[in-house]
C-alpha cells in the first residue's frame, strides 16, 4: 500500500499510489527520501512511527500525509494523526486517504465512497494535499483542524452505526412474535391435537412475522414526532434539547423505515407465492374434492368478496406507497427535492401509508378479531398485538392535527412563546 | 432559526444557526452586533427590514446575508433580496440559505438537498458566504448576480412542479376509465341481471383502470416526439422553437414515464394477487365442482395454451423493460452514463417497452376483440379504446424511421437545410 | 450547435449555446470574430480544421475550445484536440464540452451525466473554460493535460462498454440452456409421445433458463475471487500482477451481478404468473375432477409441504438479498457507504445469497434429482447442469476460510512475504 518510506519520483498521474513499483520511482533510504520529497505520505503503522523522531530536523516545513488506521476503536487516546504531530512538531500533518482501501484504487474497481475525508492544521498544506486527491479522481472534503482526525480516524471503522439500534429492535421483534406464533400454531396443535405443524415454520409463520414486524417498526417511524409534539406542547417552547433517547431514535427513523420496507417486500413475496405452496393446493384441492363429492356447491358472499378484495387492495395501495417512500430516500432523489417536498412525501404520504396498511390489517382481522375461538392458551392472535401501537400512533396523531391543538403547536414551532 | 439580530462569537465549526444559545455566544443589540461582525445574517421576516434603514451607516460594507423566505410565490414585486439591497444600498448583500431547514440542520436530520443556492452582485462577499456554506458540510451553488434571488426565493415554496401537469392527466384518465369501466361492470349488470357486483371496484376495476392509465401515459411519452419530428419534416427546419404545449409536453415526459411505470406496478401487484381473491378461487373452485358434477373433464387447447402465455410472457418483458427505464432515471445512474447510452436506453428500449405493452393488451384482447358481445349498451371494452393511442405513436414511428424519410430528418436535425 | 465561428455577445447566461441566434449575438466573419473575442469555442468538424491555419497570427494567445467529435472509435491516429494544437501551435487548445449534447442542453431537457471533461496543457486556459462550465450549471472534471484528449473524444462514442462482456456471456449462456431445455422438453415428447408441447416456449422454458442463468452469473461473480485467492496462494505474493483475463473478469463482476440481478426478477415474476396460466389452471382442475370422480382424496405428505416450503422460502430469502445487493450498487447509496460496509454487504451478504440461491435449488431438485427418470436422452436436467459452477464455487470458498489457509492468505494480502 501506499508506499511512501520510498519516494517516488513523480511520472504518471498516480504512480504513489502504486505497489507494484513503476521503473520510473527511486527507491531511497528514509531521510534522502525525506529530504528529496516535499509532500511525504507516511503509510506505516502507528507502532512505528517513532522511529521518524530521527527525522524530525529533515522534517521540518514538509508536509507530512497521515493514512494510517487502526484496528479498534478507541485503540489509543489520541489520534495517530495527532500523535505524528505531537513527534514531529516543525512538520505540517494533513491527514487524509485512510478511508480509501489503496487495493480498490489500484484495481480501479473503486466502488464505495470515493469521498477523501481531509483534516490539518496548515490550510495551505491542507490545499496540496486536496489537489493531490482531486487529481486522482476521488473527491476531498475538508473536515476543519487536526481535531477532526479522531473522527476520520474511526469512519472506515465503522459497520453502519445508524443501522445498529433498528437492527437489534427488528431482530428482537422477529424472535418474540416468532415464539409468540410457534406456541399459538405448531405447538398448541401437537399437544392437543397431536397433529404435526412443523412445516409452518418456513413459510406460514414468517409471513405472520414479517408483516407484524414491518407495521410495528412503520408505526415506531412516526411513534418519536409525535411523542416530540407532546413534549413540546407540553414543555410550551422547543428551546429546549429532547431527551437523548428521544433525539437518537429521531435520527434512526430513516433506518427504521427502512428496515421495515424491507419486512413487508418479504412479506409481499410470501404472500404472492401462496398459490403456489404445496400445502395450500393440497388443503384448496382436498376442499374442492370433498364439495364434489358432497355434491353441493359453496354460495357467493358478497360481504365477503368485499372484505377480502378491500384488504388485500388497502395492502396493496399501502406497499406502492411504501416503495415510493423508499424511493425518495434514495441519497441521488432526495438530494432532487426540496424540503417541502421531502416532507410532503415523508410525512404526509408516510402517515397516508401507516393508515392504509393499519386498515389493511384491521379488516383482514374483521370479524375473527372479537370472537373467542382466536384465543389459544388465551393468547390473541398475533396481528391483534400488532395492532396497539400503529393504533395508539394514529389516535394520538389525530388529536394533534385538531385545529386548536395544531395552532398552538405551530407557533411553538416558530419561536413564539 | 438562523438568529442574527444577536452577534454569536464564533467558537465552533456552526454556532451562528444555533439556536439553543451556546454559552460562547455575546447577545447584543442590533447595531454593536452589527458593528461587530462582518458578515451579517439577516434572519427576520421582509415586513420588519425597514429598521434596518437605521442601521445603514453601520452596515456600510459589510456583507448582508437574506435567508428570508416568502409565503406565497409572487407575494411581492421585487424579491426580498432586492428589497434588503435598496434599503441598505452601502452593503453587499448575498442571498443565500433560505432553501434549507434551520431545524432539520440543527438536528443532523438533513436529508433532502444539501445544495444552498447562492446569489448576489459582489463576487468577494459571495465567495466568502460559499465558503461558510462548505464549512457547514454543505454545497454552495453559485446562481450568479443578484437577479437570481427571486427564483432562490420561489424554489422552496415550490411542490413538485414539474409533475402537476403529468399527476392532472392521469387523475382524469383514472376517473375517466372507472367511471366507463363501473358503467360496463356494475350499472350494466345491475341493471340487466339484478346482480350486485359492487365488489368488482376493490380490485377487478382498479386492475382495468391501472394498466390502461399506464399504457396511455406511456404512449403520450413518445407522441411528443413524433409529432416534433413531422412539425420538422414540415418546416424543413429545426431552428425554429416548437410551440409552448409541445415544449412543456417534451419537458415532463419523465414525469409522465414516471407515472405511468407506477400504474404498472400496481397493474403488476393487482393482477399477482388474483387467485388469493375470495371470489377468483370461489369462481374457480364451483367452476370445477360442476364439470366434477356433470363427469366431464374440459379439453386441453394449445392455441389457448399459447395465446394466454404469449400475452402474460409479453407483459412481463414489457415490465421488466420499464422497471429498466425506471432505473435509468435515477439522477446517480443517468449521471454514469453518456448521452448515447442514456439515449440508447430511453429511446430504443423505451420504444421496445411500448411495442410489447401495446402487444401485450392486443393478445390480451384476442378474439374477444371483435365479437359484439364485448358491445355493452354500444361502449367498447376499454382496452379497445386504450390502443387507441399507442397504435397510432407506433405506426407513426414506423413511418418515420422508413430510410428515406429518416434520412432526411436526420439532415433536417444536423442543421443542413 | 455550439455556433461559434460566430462570434456571440455575451449577454444571457448561455448565449454561445444557442443556435437560435439571439439578437445580442453578432454575426462576424472568423477572422474578425476571432480577433473580438478571447475565448473561441471551435465547432467545426475535424475535416474543416485547415482553414485555421490561415488564423494562426490572429489566434496567437487566444485560448481555443474543441468540441469535436469523431463518428468511430480509431478514425485518426491523434486527437481532434492535439492535431488542432498542431496547427494552431500559439493557441492555447482546451478539450471540452464534447461529451454534451447540444441539443439537450438548449432543450433543458439535460438528463444523462452533466460532466464535462476538461484537458489541456495550459492550466489558465483551463480554469477559464472551467469557470464557464461552471455557470452553465454542469460540473466540470479536470483529466489534465491533452494528452487525455484520446480518451474524452472516445468517451461518447462508447456504449456500455464494461457491459459487453457480461452481456455478450448471458447470451451464449440463454441461448445454449434454451436449445437444450427445447430438445428435453418440447422436441423429446414430440419425437416420442406426438404431443404437441410448443406452448411451453412462452413461459415453461424461459423460467428454466432465466435462473439457471442467474444462478451461473451469480456464481461467475464470486468464482474470480476465488481465481485470484488461489493464484496469491500459489504465488505467495500479491505484487504480482493477475493475468489480464482475470482482470478484467474481476472488473466485470458489478455487471455481471447485475444481469444476474435482472434474470433473478425475471424467474420470479415468472414464477408468480404460474397460477394464473391457462395450462397450469387446465391442469390442476383437471387433476381435481379426476380425484372428485374416483373419490379419492390424496393423503397430506408433510414432508413434501416441508421441502416445497423450504425451497420456495430459500429461493424468496434469497432474491431479497439479491435486491439489497442490487441496492448498493446504485452509485449513490455506493457512495454513501465506507469501504468496510460495501465489502460486508458485497462479500459476505453476496455469498450468502449464493448459498440460499444454491440451496433453492438443490432442495428443488430434491428426490427427483437421482431418479433416472429425468435423464432424457441421456441428457440430465438443465438444472443439474447449473448446480455445478455454484457448488464448485462454494466448496472452494469454503476451503478458503479454513484458519490455516486464511491466515497465509491474509498475510500475502497484508504485504507479508
Ligand atoms: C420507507 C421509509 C423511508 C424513510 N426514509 C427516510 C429518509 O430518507 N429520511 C428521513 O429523515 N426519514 C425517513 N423516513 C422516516 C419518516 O418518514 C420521516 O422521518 C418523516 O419525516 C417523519 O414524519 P413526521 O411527520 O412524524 O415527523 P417530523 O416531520 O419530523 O415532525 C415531527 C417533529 O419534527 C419536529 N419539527 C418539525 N419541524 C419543526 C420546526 N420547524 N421546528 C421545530 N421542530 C420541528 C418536531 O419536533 C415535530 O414534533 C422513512 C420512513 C419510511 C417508512
Ligand atoms: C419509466 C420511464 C422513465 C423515463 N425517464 C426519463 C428520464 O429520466 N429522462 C428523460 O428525458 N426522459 C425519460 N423518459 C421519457 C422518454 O423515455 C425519453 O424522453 C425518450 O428519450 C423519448 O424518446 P424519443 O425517441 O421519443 O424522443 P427524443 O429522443 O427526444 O427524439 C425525438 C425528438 O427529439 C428531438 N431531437 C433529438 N435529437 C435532436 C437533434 N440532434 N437536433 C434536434 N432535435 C433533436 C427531435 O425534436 C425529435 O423529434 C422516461 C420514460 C419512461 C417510460
Ligand atoms: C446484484 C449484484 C450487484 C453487485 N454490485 C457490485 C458493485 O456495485 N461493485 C462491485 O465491485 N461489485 C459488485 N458485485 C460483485 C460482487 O458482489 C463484488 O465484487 C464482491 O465484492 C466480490 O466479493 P469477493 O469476496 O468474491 O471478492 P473480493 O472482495 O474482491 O476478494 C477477493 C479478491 O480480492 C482481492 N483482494 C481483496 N482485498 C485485498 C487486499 N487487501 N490486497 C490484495 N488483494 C485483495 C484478492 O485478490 C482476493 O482474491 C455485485 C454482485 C451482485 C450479485
Ligand atoms: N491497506 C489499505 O487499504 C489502507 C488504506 C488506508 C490506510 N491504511 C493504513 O496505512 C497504514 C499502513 O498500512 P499497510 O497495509 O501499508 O502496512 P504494511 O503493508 O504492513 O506496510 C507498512 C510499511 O511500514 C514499514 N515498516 C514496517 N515496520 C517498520 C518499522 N519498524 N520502522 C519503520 N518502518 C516500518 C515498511 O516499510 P519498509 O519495510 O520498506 O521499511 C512497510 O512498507 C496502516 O495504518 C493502515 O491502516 C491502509
Ligand atoms: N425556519 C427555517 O427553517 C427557515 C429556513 C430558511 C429561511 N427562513 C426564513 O428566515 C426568516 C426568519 O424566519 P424565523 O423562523 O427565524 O422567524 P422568527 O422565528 O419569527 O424570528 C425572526 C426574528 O426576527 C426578529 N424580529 C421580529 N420582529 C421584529 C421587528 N419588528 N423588528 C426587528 N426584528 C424583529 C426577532 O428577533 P428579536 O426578537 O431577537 O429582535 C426574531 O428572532 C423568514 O423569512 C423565513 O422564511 C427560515
Ligand atoms: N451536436 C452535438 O450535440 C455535439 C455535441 C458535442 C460536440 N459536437 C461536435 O461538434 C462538431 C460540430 O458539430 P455540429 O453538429 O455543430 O456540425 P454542423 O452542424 O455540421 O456545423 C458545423 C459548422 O462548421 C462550419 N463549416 C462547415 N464546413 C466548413 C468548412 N469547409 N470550412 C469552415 N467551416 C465549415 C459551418 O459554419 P458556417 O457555415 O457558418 O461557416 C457549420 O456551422 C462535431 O465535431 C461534433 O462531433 C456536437
Ligand atoms: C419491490 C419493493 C422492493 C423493495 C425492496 C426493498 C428492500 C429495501 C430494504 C432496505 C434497503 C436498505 C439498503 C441499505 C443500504 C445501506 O446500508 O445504505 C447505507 C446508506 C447510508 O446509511 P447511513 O446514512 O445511515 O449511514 O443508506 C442509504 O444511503 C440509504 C439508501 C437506502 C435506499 C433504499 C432504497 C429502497 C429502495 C426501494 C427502491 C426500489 C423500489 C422498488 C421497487 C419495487
Ligand atoms: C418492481 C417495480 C417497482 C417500481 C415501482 C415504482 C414506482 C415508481 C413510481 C414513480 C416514482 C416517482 C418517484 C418520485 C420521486 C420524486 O418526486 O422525485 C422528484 C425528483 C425530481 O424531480 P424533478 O426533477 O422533476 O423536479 O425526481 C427524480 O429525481 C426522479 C427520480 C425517480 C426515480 C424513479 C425510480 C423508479 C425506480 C424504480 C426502481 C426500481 C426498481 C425496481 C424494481 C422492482
Ligand atoms: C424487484 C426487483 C427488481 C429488480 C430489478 C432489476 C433488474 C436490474 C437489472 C439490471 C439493471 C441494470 C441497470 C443498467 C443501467 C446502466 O446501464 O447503468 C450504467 C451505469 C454505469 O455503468 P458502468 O460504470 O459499468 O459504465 O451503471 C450503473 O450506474 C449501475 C447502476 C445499477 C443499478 C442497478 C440497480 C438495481 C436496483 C434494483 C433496485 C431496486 C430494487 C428493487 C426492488 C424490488
Ligand atoms: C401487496 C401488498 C400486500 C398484500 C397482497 C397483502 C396481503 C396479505 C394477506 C393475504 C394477508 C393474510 C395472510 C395470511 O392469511 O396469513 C396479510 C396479512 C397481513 N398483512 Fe398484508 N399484504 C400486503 C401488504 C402489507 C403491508 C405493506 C403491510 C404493513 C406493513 C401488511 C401487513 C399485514 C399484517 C400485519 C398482516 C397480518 C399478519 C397475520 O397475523 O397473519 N401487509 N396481508
Ligand atoms: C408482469 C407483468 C404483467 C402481467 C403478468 C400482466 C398480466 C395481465 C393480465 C393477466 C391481464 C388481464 C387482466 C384481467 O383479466 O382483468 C392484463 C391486462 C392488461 N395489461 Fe397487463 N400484465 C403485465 C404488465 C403490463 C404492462 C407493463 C402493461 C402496460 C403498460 C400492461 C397493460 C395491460 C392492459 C392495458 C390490459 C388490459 C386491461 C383490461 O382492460 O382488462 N400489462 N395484464
Ligand atoms: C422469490 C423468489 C423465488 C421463488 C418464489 C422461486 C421459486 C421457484 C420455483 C417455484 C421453481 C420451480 C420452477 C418450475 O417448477 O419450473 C424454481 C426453480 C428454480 N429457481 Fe427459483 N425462486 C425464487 C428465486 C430464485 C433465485 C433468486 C434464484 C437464483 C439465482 C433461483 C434459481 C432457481 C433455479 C436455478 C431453479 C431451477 C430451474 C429449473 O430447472 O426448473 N430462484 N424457483
Amino acid at each position: 500500500m501506499l508506499q511512501c518510506g520510498y519516494s517516488i519520483v513523480f511520472g504518471s498521474r498516480n504512480p504513489r499510489m502504486s505497489s507494484l513499483l513503476p521503473n520510473s520511482a527511486e527507491v531511497l533510504s528514509y531521510s534522502e527520501a525525506a529530504q528529496k520529497s516535499d509532500i511525504i505520505i507516511i503509510a506505516i503503522h502507528r507502532e512505528h512511527y517513532d522511529f521518524l523522531t530521527e527525522l524530525t530536523e529533515v522534517l521540518n516545513g514538509k508536509i507530512l500525509v497521515d493514512v494510517s488506521n487502526n484496528l479498534k476503536i478507541k485503540q489509543y487516546p489520541e489520534s495517530n494523526a495527532e500523535y505524528l504531530a505531537h513527534l514531529v512538531p516543525g512538520a505540517h500533518v494533513v491527514k487524509a486517504f485512510n478511508t480509501i482501501s489503496a487495493w480498490a484504487l489500484q484495481s480501479r474497481a473503486l466502488d464505495a465512497s470515493r469521498q477523501v475525508f481531509v483534516c490539518g492544521n496548515d490550510s495551505k498544506a491542507k490545499q496540496r494535499v486536496m489537489d493531490i486527491v482531486r487529481s486522482l479522481g476521488l473527491t476531498p472534503l475538508d473536515k476543519g483542524s487536526l481535531m477532526a482526525a479522531k473522527e476520520i480516524e474511526n469512519y472506515p471503522l465503522q459497520l453502519f452505526p445508524m443501522w445498529k439500534f433498528p437492527f437489534y429492535l427488528s431482530a428482537v421483534l422477529c424472535v418474540f412474535f416468532f415464539f409468540y406464533c410457534v406456541i399459538r400454531e405448531v405447538i398448541y396443535p401437537y399437544v392437543y391435537e397431536k397433529k404435526d405443524r412443523t412445516f409452518r415454520l418456513a413459510i406460514s409463520i414468517p409471513n405472520r412475522v414479517f408483516p407484524i414486524a414491518a407495521l410495528t417498526l412503520l408505526a415506531l417511524v412516526y411513534l418519536p414526532g409525535v411523542i416530540a409534539a407532546i413534549l413540546q406542547l407540553y414543555r410550551g417552547t422547543k428551546y429546549r434539547r429532547f431527551p437523548d433517547w428521544l433525539d437518537h431514535w429521531m435520527l434512526c427513523r430513516k433506518q427504521l423505515g427502512l428496515i421495515a420496507l424491507g419486512f413487508a417486500f418479504l412479506h409481499v413475496l410470501y404472500t404472492l407465492v401462496i398459490p403456489i405452496r404445496y400445502y395450500v393446493r393440497w388443503t384448496w384441492t382436498n376442499r374442492t374434492i370433498a364439495q364434489a363429492i358432497a355434491k353441493k356447491e359453496s354460495p357467493f358472499s358478497t360481504s365477503t368478496a368485499w372484505l377480502s378484495d378491500s384488504y388485500v387492495a388497502m395492502g396493496m395501495l399501502g406497499f406502492f406507497l411504501f416503495v415510493l417512500l423508499g424511493i425518495t430516500s434514495l441519497p441521488s432523489v432526495s438530494n432532487m427535492v426540496n424540503w417541502r417536498e421531502f416532507r410532503f412525501v415523508q410525512s404526509k404520504l408516510g402517515y397516508l401509508t401507516l393508515i392504509l396498511c393499519t386498515a389493511h390489517t384491521l379488516v383482514y382481522g374483521g370479524k375473527r378479531f372479537l370472537s373467542p375461538s382466536i384465543l389459544v392458551w388465551y393468547l390473541p392472535s398475533a396481528y391483534v398485538i400488532a395492532l396497539i401501537i400503529p393504533c395508539t400512533v394514529l389516535v394520538i396523531k389525530f388529536i394533534l392535527i385538531l385545529p386548536c391543538i395544531d395552532k398552538t403547536l405551530t407557533r411553538i414551532r416558530k419561536g413564539w412563546e
